[in-house]
């Protein structure tokens, strides 16, 4: 988030931005300050802003808190009250990665997709949702329900779609229709709205398979839509596509009243935190996100992902996209290389 | 499936076994001559024999019934009805196979992992479930739940150790415990299982990583663990470090008191249906499955998979994992090379 705010700060200079910023704590720094994930103080001073820009979240530290003082619950309790229910999350290949992906080139050339994950509903949210103990012998069950109103579906189906309009004009919609009626009930409705997108492509694939299209022929796919679980899952599958969760942007929209959260689609990495090896392009980009979709400022979102593509282009790299002949540098210095290229 | 009877018939000859064969309908073969997936008759016939050779089910014809009278609905009353509860998706690459899979050779050669995917519970069996309609607004909410009891979670983290105590001792249990509670449970009760097994290393993995990890670097892995629906997103994704989901074989197997049900991982394919094309082995697999768990028979079961690694090391291929230099072949010519090696 540091070299991030750099890069902002650079692309406001450059452009002439008045980019008012603030900080406020989520997640783990605001358990340990005020022992709750999402204070209603950063609730209400992201309400009061024109968009977030949201760092990782968790750690080993706050692991076995109850569930509901935990990071990710905060994460959760964000996108809720904001009804950010469109969860952007693009994978797009950089030339200059070749060799990166654990798949191989020809097959992740060239790729440029976009998950559209409905992110307030599903599974995340559905009740009834617990764990019972039955008193007498002991024995418990866990549950939580998956549930879909027809409202929800529309209304992510049409963020898909208009998307699609804007891109390749093809959307898949994934669920598991053949078993679950929660997925019978989405399938039915993404027919629906596309009936009002004659010129969109639009096709179904159950879970299991696209996320095994996802590793066998990305190319295949421009958009796809999917519920909160199932987005989770094959976008962080997606990601593998472009060699590394750090070059990962993601934009969390709501119907326009209120601000967007963007976030890299990496977590916190606690393995690595604090060591200066974090990849913060993830970060960057979601900042790239932010200007475009959320501040509408064209101009300077390309110029940060132009800003990217040059330093990638010098050679420059953080360890998870290293290889042959670059350059590895840390978090820090990549992200000075970033502000000098912006 | 006819290519996997005469290869069981020679290796019974071979081993002077006596084995007794008899078919039934299920499936969309069943659904047209009595309009059911799975009759009784048929349920009755598996519950007399020893095991279950299962052929793929369904096809574009009966896409479009309604849910009681799918074929995957009989898919699923055989796994319940059976009590099925584990099912094992082993996935090992073929050195013969290098370059058939998406991914690089160095990630996928020498992958051996098991997922070990439990099969009569979670969200395909969970209630409540449906959808249901407002009369006065019409608004639609679609509902299936997610629900693990305790014992359900403790038998198919058994058989995982168990398998693990075979294999290299570490399992990694799937879960998004982070979110959901029914998957807390999960993880609650498979580390209480775990303390029966001191020799078995456990880790716990989110599903959103475990499908990255998987894609990312699948040698990691020994035995997964996991919920029906991860396991069905899960054991797709890693068909593909095979190569093709032509390779895999799988087992369901429920307490021995009955018998277990052999499959290949892939569906019915029916865009290549009656063309010849389709490749056996992963039925043929699956019988070689069906000698070893179900009817104890060693040398057989070793007898089919070496015929298998005989045909592929002479260079026979069927389309979905040809290669320059090898020889096309359709499947029943790939039959008939299978019953000679045997
Ligand atoms: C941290 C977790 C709650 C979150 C999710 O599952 O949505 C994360 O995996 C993500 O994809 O943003
Ligand atoms: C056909 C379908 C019901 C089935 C499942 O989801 O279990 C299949 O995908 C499988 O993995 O065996």
């Amino acid at each position: 988030m540091d070299a991030t705010v750099k890069v902002l700060e650079a692309v406001a200079s450059r452009f002439d931005l008045n980019l008012a910023m603030t900080s406020a704590l989520m997640g783990g720094a605001a358990i340990d300050a005020t022992g709750e994930p999402l204070p209603a103080a950063t609730l209400d001073q992201c309400r009061a802003s024109d968009a977030v820009l949201l760092a990782c979240i968790g750690g080993y530290k706050w692991d076995d808190l109850p569930r509901a003082t935990r990071p990710e619950t905060g994460l959760l309790a964000l996108r809720k009250q904001l009804g950010l229910f469109a969860n952007l999350r693009p994978a797009k290949s950089f030339a200059q990665l070749e060799g990166a992906s654990s798949l191989k080139d020809e097959v992740v050339n060239g790729v440029d997709l976009m998950v559209v994950r409905e992110l307030t509903g599903g599974v995340y949210f559905g009740t009834p949702k617990g764990i019972d103990t039955d008193p007498s012998t002991g024995a418990r069950v866990g549950y939580s329900n998956m549930v879909y109103h027809d409202y929800e579906v529309q209304r992510i189906a049409r963020v898909a779609m208009d998307i699609a309009m804007k891109r390749g004009k093809a959307v898949v919609s994934v669920d598991k229709a053949n078993v679950l009626e929660v997925s019978q009930l989405w399938r039915e409705e993404v027919i629906k709205v596309a009936a009002d997108y004659p010129e969109v492509d639009l096709s179904h694939m159950y879970v299991d398979n696209a996320a095994m299209q996802l590793v066998r022929w990305p190319k295949q796919f421009d958009v796809l839509v999917t519920g909160n679980l199932f987005g989770d899952v094959l976008s962080d599958c997606a990601s593998m596509l472009v060699g590394s969760l750090g070059m990962l942007p993601s934009a969390s929209l709501g119907d326009g009243s209120g601000p967007g959260v963007f976030e890299p689609v990496h977590g916190s990495a606690p393995d690595i935190a604090g060591q200066d090896k974090a990849n913060p392009v993830a970060c960057v980009l979601s900042a790239a996100m932010m200007l475009r979709y959320a501040l509408a400022e064209t101009d300077a979102a390309d110029a940060v992902e132009a800003a990217v593509e040059a330093v990638l282009n010098a050679g420059w790299r953080t360890g998870d996209i290293m290889s042959d002949g670059k350059t590895l540098v840390g978090c820090k210095r990549m992200g000075e290389l970033l502000v000098e290229a912006v």
